[in-house]
């Protein structure tokens, strides 16, 4: 046997181990999944026609709806949960979402819910949540896409004491999803679990690495899952399937034993946080995970503070940033018109004020680079070795992250230099929103966030100028849905005044995708960030935005 | 002119500009420096003698009740910068304990604020402050202790921000003190400015980093000055010195361009804080420094929170776990016996408890290493360049810090091992605080700190058992004078039962100070600590101890 065909051997058995998860009348023949797969735009409505009417009610209503109905009796744990697991089981053969299943489990624990009900219900009682692979269930793999590490299925203790937060909130754990192997791409792909397509449009990426959890949410598989952002994560998925998603400031959501590339580098760091439908049930888990939980006292890296989910109402003299562009990469119409949007509502409100952000087109390049530098300053060596583990493939999203040009791993001091870099660029920014006189010094700011989707393959026709930076200044960050690309008014852009050569490569697949009008109609996704630690504030200013919009 | 003779000259003009600073009245000839350097135990004394009484009275008094004397116009700020002036001056001839002297500037600004006097006296109004010699200051080297940094005096700009606070606050900057050249030590030496005694016994060493701060603030040369610890540089020198010395959380006061070693390395980071003769001075400068000038605005590194210095009142079912021991190093009697004072005090006072505090053996070698490791991290290249540079000779208690066997610097995933090491230790000391009943577990822990004091030349025959791990688990940790050491009472301890070299070698250091006599009278350290975050805690209940014993 050679080694090749050893890690597909092993790449078969987790599929047939994850297929098997799925019972047989959940199953759809391969005419209706190739039909589901053809109707790019249409599958949260082919979707629910192949469910029951009490189901799609269930999946397309929301945390706290769902909360009532269980609270009036009107909903049993059983009825929500087998209605996800089995949207979820539909939703992943089309799009290919799902790494762990734990249908079996999920239902036993609802059942044993529903005939030991509490006199008062726990916070999130009945409630199914989809994790990102990284999490760690017990009896069940995190393999983050990487075959090496399946077949090693976690114990009790090795549990994320975010899961152990779930459990006792009375949340019913019924999927992980689906990652790129490493995590350190923005295409969901592994030779283990092959690619996550997105469930708005079937022709595009679901985005990643939280991609899974995009896909699976997007189509109302899951009502709110957690993804991981170290350079947009969380946040793109969200904006690639009309998604809240925050990525909070570190220290807010507990990371402790959720698995990781790259554990140990405490710069610019992975955070995890929720991706959800629904703005309030995103508010209302934070407020729970973080006011009830309280994981400083457990996870060391914890801050302790409170999530406040109980407003929308913004102080006097409030003031919004507008980011229209980093001189560097110009963002298409599509986001100029739904920053325009968010601009008009702001200045028409009495008490509110938009202020242009325009931070220094070179210190945006340095946040940039100092993300990419940081990506690669082990020159690859962790996922190069992951991959020669189990002898499957390096696959081409990756090859950007492993140095072939024989550079040696950064040395401590060279890392200790990249640190000092982006604490200076960190002040710098600091300064410029301290430039700004008080009364008119942003409380949020509302930027673009991936500018477009992209194609599997054309990872890297897209650009994260938008993205890494909000990682670098560990500023909180939510992803948000504002209506949708329109062919006709956005239209084509002027190539021939690009700024460079990456801008112009951006404004080419830009015009591709109008031409080929398969964007028509794809979520525009912006994101409100603001400086660390005011994750109350992204999130307050949002649902304000979102009861006017 | 030899390299040899070049570096011996730079020193010397260094050391005769910073002579320069002392006005020609305030210099002792030497046959009184003599005198004064062999009067081992009286120099407080010594100083006293030779300042006016009015003199006495304000180097003697607090920062609390200066400002009374300040606000009762009973006092100017000329007399009493100058009387701190004229002290710090006749100190440092005998202990060798500042690096800058910014006497005329200090006067300048008393005089500016004597004529200027404003309506509400700013908190800090005409008090003079020590800082580390780390702290930049317009005008004025900061050199480390490093040759090749002298003369190059700081801008404007490079001002470091707390420095810009203390002006802010109305304090009066004079002196800025000495440290062991790169502060990766615990005797305060370099070739530029010579070693630094301790101010309580002639005979020691001041401790280290802050050791000028140390030495000049325990011989009433300032109230307070600013240290940095990153393995003990604050709390030892208080501890040797009979001083309150807070090593707060990491984030509290702000770092922002105070000039250190190892800069970017954020894993077990270096912290500033605060080094006084008198508590409440101490918890007052921490509450102007964060309440009033909210570092978290300026410093992307600082937390918001709130620094209560408001009372000493703590809560009912108060728990105080008492150290005694690692089962690495036995304490010696000295410290014994003050734990057993507090533990005594504790117990006998309605509403509090005592609680024996017993980490493993086994976690406490784990945290002392990893401190150990980090400090090598480079293999010293740091403070070799820096030597290298001005061609002085590297300095014996730096030899451990530069491997000479040709380990290279550790790769950037070494790195991130050993980070993830001290989050794991960080975990698992969580875990054992944890372990307590919710009735038991220790709003503070009272812990050894230095043990005994050193005379020059034998830093290495002291330990860090009780300090570094505290830097390790980011611990606030507040160093508190209990009571002195009686040759008497505390006596020899068994050599023969050492648990280890280490703990023979300690042992027999400290019989050997019993014997000599030399350590008799010489204040007694401790140290109270509790979890991350919990600083105020800290304070209050070291004021607390301190209305009782």
């Amino acid at each position: 046997m050679t080694v090749h065909s050893t890690w597909k051997e092993k790449v078969q058995l987790k599929k047939d181990q994850l297929n098997s998860k799925i019972k047989d009348e959940w199953k759809l023949n391969s005419t209706t999944i190739t039909r589901l797969k053809n109707d790019k735009k249409n599958l949260i409505k082919n979707i629910d026609d192949l469910c029951s009417s009490s189901e799609n009610q269930i999946t397309h209503s929301t945390i706290m709806a769902l909360r009532q109905a269980l609270e009036a009796k009107e909903l049993s744990c059983h009825e929500i949960t087998a209605a996800f697991c089995h949207r979820a089981a539909l939703i992943h053969q089309v799009v290919n979402c799902l790494s762990e299943i734990m249908f079996s489990e999920a239902l036993r624990l609802a059942d044993y819910y529903d005939s030991n009900r509490p006199a008062i219900l726990p916070p999130l009682y009945g409630i199914p949540i989809s994790l990102k692979d990284q999490c760690n269930v017990e009896g069940v793999d995190t393999s983050l896409g990487y075959l090496c590490r399946t077949f090693k299925p976690k114990t009790k203790n090795e549990e994320s004491l975010i899961v152990s937060f779930l459990r006792d909130l009375g949340a019913i754990i019924f999927v992980k999803t689906t990652v790129p192997s490493s995590m350190m791409a923005t295409d969901t792909q592994s030779n283990t679990f092959g690619y996550t397509y997105n469930s708005i449009n079937l022709s595009f990426s679901s985005g990643g690495s939280s991609g899974g959890e995009g896909s699976l949410i997007g189509a109302h598989g899951s009502l709110l899952g957690l993804g991981t952002d170290i350079g947009g994560s969380i946040r793109i998925p969200s904006s690639y399937q009309g998604l809240f998603g925050l990525k909070p400031t570190f220290g807010r959501v507990p990371y402790l034993r959720v698995d990781n590339s790259f554990e140990g580098r405490e710069t610019i760091p992975s955070v995890i946080g929720p991706l959800a439908r629904d703005l309030s049930d995103l508010r209302y888990f934070m407020s729970c995970v973080i006011n009830i939980c309280q994981p400083w006292v457990q996870d060391v890296k914890c801050i302790p503070y409170h999530f406040d989910s109980s407003t929308s109402k913004l102080h006097d003299n409030y003031v919004v940033g507008i980011w229209y562009g980093d001189g560097v990469i110009d963002p298409p119409p599509s986001d100029i018109r739904a920053l325009k949007t968010c601009e008009d509502l702001v200045n028409k409100t009495k008490g509110m004020k938009a202020v242009k952000w325009e931070p220094s087109s070179e210190l945006s390049r340095e946040l940039f680079d100092l993300a990419n530098e940081a990506d690669v300053a082990d020159s690859g060596n962790e996922i190069k070795n992951e991959f020669e583990i189990s002898g499957e493939p390096l696959l081409d999203i990756l090859k950007p992250m492993v140095l072939e040009n024989g550079r040696p791993p950064y040395t401590v001091n060279e890392w200790w230099d990249l640190t000092k870099r982006v604490y200076n660029a960190q002040q710098l920014m600091r300064d410029y929103y301290l430039s700004f006189p008080e009364s008119e010094r942003p409380d949020v700011i509302i930027s673009p966030t991936t500018l477009m989707p992209f194609r599997p393959g054309d990872m890297l026709k897209t650009t994260l100028r938008y993205i890494l930076l909000f990682n670098v200044l560990n500023f909180p960050s939510l992803s948000i849905p504002v209506g949708s690309v329109d062919c006709q008014i956005d239209g084509l852009m002027d190539t021939t005044s690009a700024l460079n050569p990456e801008d112009k490569m951006i404004k080419t697949y830009w015009n591709d995708l109008i031409q080929s009008g398969e964007i028509d109609g794809f979520p525009i996704g912006l994101q409100v960030v603001s400086p660390t630690f005011n994750d109350n504030e992204v999130c307050k200013f949002a649902s304000w935005l979102f009861s006017k919009i």
